[in-house]
């Protein structure tokens, strides 16, 4: 049972808002080891540990061959190849209008200005294994590299000890377009897109969640000069909610974030000291038929109900805390969508739950944790491309800018900057 | 006098484009200590640096006081404060362009997501001091934090050991609507803005260039969860000629160049032996009167000035490389620019010298070097947002997309996942 919190003094905000701290020191050298291990040893290294790590002999090689893509599509349900087409038609959609178009700026007579986009050539994606697929990831990573229009995408994710990677996953890789698939997982995937291998390209970005080691891994390629898209911790929801709200909804989201991993993490703000005792004993309830009570049972003592005076003081505790998922289960939710500051994907009104936005309403789900929100977006097309400035100066533009630049220049103690407009302007006098 | 090098072959391209590599192992526990001692001791270590280090006593404290701001205008030439005037309403315009509008997408019937953007509350810019105002850099960086509208924007730089900052700085500073300036320096200044100390606020994402130091102890900041704008290395230009370019220019642009100092890189590119040899030698001749004759003596040895058979295998070079500015000094520049896709900033025709871009275009000139272009961007009004995705559904988008999301989340086998929406379509059937 989560206590509820009442009316904490706003001092204590901030310690409310600490997510656990983990230390990773203690895996940073296993994992600096595996690193050097994949850089020195490529393919045989990798063969090694997934060997031991995954149980699997990859008796036919890293790569998923074309036949088992292919086949993929025949082993999963009809029911579920029309659900995985139906999230990719809307998060195609939506990040297909994240495209920019160019603007140029004139700034003074015969100087343009602009931006273009150009997709990042090589990435590479990491998938995690595990107990289930996670063939959602695969299409919120793969979909706005497709739409970025990046030359290689590389996936990796580990496979089953019978050395196959499950079809929903493949399914979803092969409607995104990416042909080559490795079966990998760990910081040796990292390891092996960070360095490549005979088998494996080299990426230049990094992307997807992953446990400690993958996380400490991307930390380390990051520290050696790889773009990485985000630094991944415990998946976390908060829910802001008055005396009209649903406390079934509300149970139902907080135990949907808790059965991610028993470090989830899940708060409900509330100005109601009735709702929050009607969540509690909402919880008790539904969490009894849950297949992962397991799990949620132990998440849920990081959990908070909190009672605050007015939901202007929700959305202030709110913004403090970060959270990836923010669901404004309000009747007005719309009055307070500016107020909104830090967060990392926001849910409107009660029947936006964070499901929706998981799989298939068309945002994102790859989003900043951590309070990383208070600083960093969510994944986007945005996060697959560089923007590259132009410019563009004719002779009545340098007429114009040319002098300006001499003397600011000059006032740098940069002589030789100046020099290479000054021999212009001379050529144009 | 630097040597052509003639035809490399391709295979020998990637050696070519590789920037010398510095060893930071040796700093970075000076670094750390220095982080440590911020933390620890806050104003009391950053006076005992600054005193130390820059040679300068804080008698009157750490902060640039009001009345040393608005001094700063009166001991500037009103020659320098129209250009930065003029520079700034240009860098303001083009910046202002960046700004997205909402687009509202609806990807299925009751199904709509967008995104908002908001600016990053608190961020520190890093100005360094040394020989020259940077009065340019705050201009770039701290117009954009401006455009963007974050709520607190602090500014830390070394003081002169007269305990002063230059004016030009100052008056920048003014210009783009600062008040908080904080004389440090060094990884001293990084670690307050990374901890916060009892005069200076903590900021969630630090900006600005800076010596190894610096860069060491943004990197440290970034791996306890700070962002940062990028890790800045030597400055870089990659100039691509033909047969038909002004040498002269070339030869001042490349100098341009080499004055930033010791370490800078700069290449020129061409499909003519005689305009390499032509360029070497403007160079010998336009070195002598540079008053940063020695630093230049020093950069021009890592320098390169490499015949190609053409400019598409010029350009195709610069993408290998992926240098930090690219001046495509052709007369037909305009041909190429949709095949640069690495590069920070491109300059197109050989009137759009680096200085102008460097100083009063419009376009900003902190930008990713050392090949980091193929996955960065450099720094724009986006550095200084993050955008939040928010989706809305209503009962009818609910029935159309709840029965996808049940399908999914169950092959996932997350079982409260399904159940948030199954609970929401019970009750809306």
């Amino acid at each position: 049972m989560i206590p509820v919190l009442k009316y904490p003094p706003k001092e204590t905000w901030l310690d409310l808002c600490q997510r656990p701290s983990y230390d990773n020191t203690s895996i940073e050298s296993t994992v600096n080891g595996i690193m050097q291990a994949v850089k020195v040893d490529g393919d045989a290294a990798l063969i090694n540990y997934t060997k031991v790590l995954d149980k699997c002999e990859l008796v036919n090689g890293l790569q998923v061959t074309v036949a088992e893509i292919e086949g993929a599509s025949l082993s999963i349900s009809s029911e579920l190849k029309r659900a995985i087409d139906q999230a990719y038609a809307n998060i195609f959609q939506f990040h297909q209008s994240q495209i920019e178009t160019i603007k140029i700026i004139t700034t003074m007579n015969g100087v343009s200005c602009w931006r273009e986009s150009r997709p990042i050539e090589k990435v590479g994606l990491y998938i995690p294994g595990g107990s289930a697929p996670l063939f959602s990831t695969v299409l919120m990573l793969g979909i706005p590299a497709n739409i970025a229009g990046c030359a290689e995408v590389i996936m990796c994710s580990p496979p089953q000890p019978n050395g196959s990677i499950h079809p929903a996953t493949l399914y979803a890789a092969w409607k995104v377009g990416i042909s080559k698939i490795y079966k990998v997982g760990g910081a040796q995937a990292i390891a092996a897109m960070a360095f490549g291998t005979a088998t494996i390209p080299k990426a230049y970005k990094l992307f997807g969640p992953g446990n400690q080691y993958v996380t400490e891994a991307k930390m380390q390629a990051q520290s050696m000069g790889l773009a990485i898209d985000m630094l991944a911790g415990p998946s976390e929801v908060l829910i802001i909610a008055d005396a009209s709200s649903n406390a079934a909804y509300i149970a139902a989201d907080l135990l949907a974030q808790l059965e991610h991993g028993t470090d989830s993490q899940a708060i409900l703000l509330t100005d109601a000291l009735d709702k929050a005792q009607e969540v509690q004993a909402a919880l008790q309830i539904q969490l009894q038929v849950l297949p992962r009570k397991k799990i949620i049972e132990q998440s849920v003592k990081g959990s908070k109900l909190v009672v605050l005076p007015s939901i202007d003081d929700c959305v202030a505790f709110s913004n403090e805390y970060a959270p990836e998922h923010l669901i404004l289960a309000l009747g007005n939710a719309n009055d307070y969508k500016t107020q909104i500051v830090n967060a990392g994907s926001v849910f409107v009104g009660e029947l936006s739950c964070e499901s929706l936005g998981d799989y298939a309403s068309g945002t994102n789900h790859t989003l900043p944790t951590n309070g990383y929100s208070k600083a960093y977006s969510g994944v986007s097309v945005d996060s697959f491309i560089k923007k590259i400035t132009f410019q563009e100066i004719t002779n009545k533009g340098m007429l114009a800018i040319g002098p300006i630049v001499e003397t600011m220049a000059s006032a740098e103690g940069l002589q030789a900057h100046k020099n290479a407009v000054s021999i212009r302007l001379n050529a144009l006098k």
